[in-house]
């Protein structure tokens, strides 16, 4: 029996998530069958359920990587490069991914996991926006948790117009964006 | 027989739009079935889809509403009543409108009705902006139309917000939305 490593366990997880996500994209939510999962996937239902309970738990896990994503990108690159990798996301993932959120809010389970695994990550934007506030490139008559909200709630609302397939200047954006969150002259 | 005034169409239609909000608020755009729609409303399905003839239509009607409304509170009182009005909406009634429009948005006669039916209203948003940008109250580096996109955007962000049931702290996020619009220093 060949010895499963961790990195094996990582590549299979991505796998999965990355299928399903083209799955999703493709079908919408509730048509990602489980065929369809295996086939686009490449691996058994066996394989993919064991990795993942079920398929509430695959999109979960997905959304809580694009997050991380958009998370990743905001401390290591700036808020600017945050708004345009949103600008610039799939029409159609975004459209299933407010669709599955909307209709998964009375899901307790659901709900529970995301607001766990996204505990740190929310820290992570409130320290970025601290630091900024210290450095004084971002402006400090605001706390660090509502620049935050601020900026989550652009960017969410900037998803809203992908996915509605609105057209945004981004450059018009990100000065509105900006000087909301500078320092006042 | 008595003359059917268009007072009378036009209370009836009311009349239908409120009992189903509260019908979709409550179970959900799939789950508000005819029978609810008659209990809630207090009208036949014959007279209720005589005014509108599907339950889409309904629901198109109702959005048309509420954007109607905004635009409405924007226009007479300002960016700061409306970002205000959509903090203090129901969760519920966003959680569907949200899920719903998610839902429809490979739907081309949905989403042709409500591209006719929100043009006027567009340009109305476009024209508030513009009126700002030429009495000084509104920064004139940035286009009406970007202007009129960010305050959308940030409204619909918040709309994500609320349905999520996150806090807001609304005077922070009108302090940030003000200095983004307002005529640089």
């Amino acid at each position: 029996v060949p010895k499963v490593t961790q990195e094996h366990r990582d590549a299979r997880r991505q796998q999965i998530l990355d299928g399903a996500r083209r799955v999703f994209s493709r079908y919408g939510y509730d048509s990602a069958t489980v065929v369809r999962l295996e086939e686009e996937i490449g691996l058994s239902r066996g394989a993919i359920f064991h990795y993942y309970p079920s398929k509430r738990e695959i999109f979960a896990a997905i959304a809580i990587e694009d997050s991380r994503r958009y998370i990743d990108l905001l401390v290591d690159r700036g808020l600017d490069e945050a708004v345009r990798a949103m600008a610039g996301e799939s029409r159609e993932w975004l459209g299933v991914v407010l669709e599955t959120q909307a209709r998964l809010r009375h899901d307790e389970e659901f709900q529970r996991r995301m607001a766990e695994e996204s505990a740190g990550d929310q820290q992570r934007v409130i320290d970025w926006f601290d630091a900024g506030r210290r450095d004084g490139t971002l402006r400090d008559d605001v706390s660090a948790l509502d620049l935050g909200r601020f900026a989550t709630m652009m960017i969410n609302g900037l998803a809203l117009r992908v996915a509605g397939g609105d057209e945004t200047d981004i450059d018009s954006l990100l000065r509105l964006v900006r000087d909301a969150v500078s320092p006042r002259a």
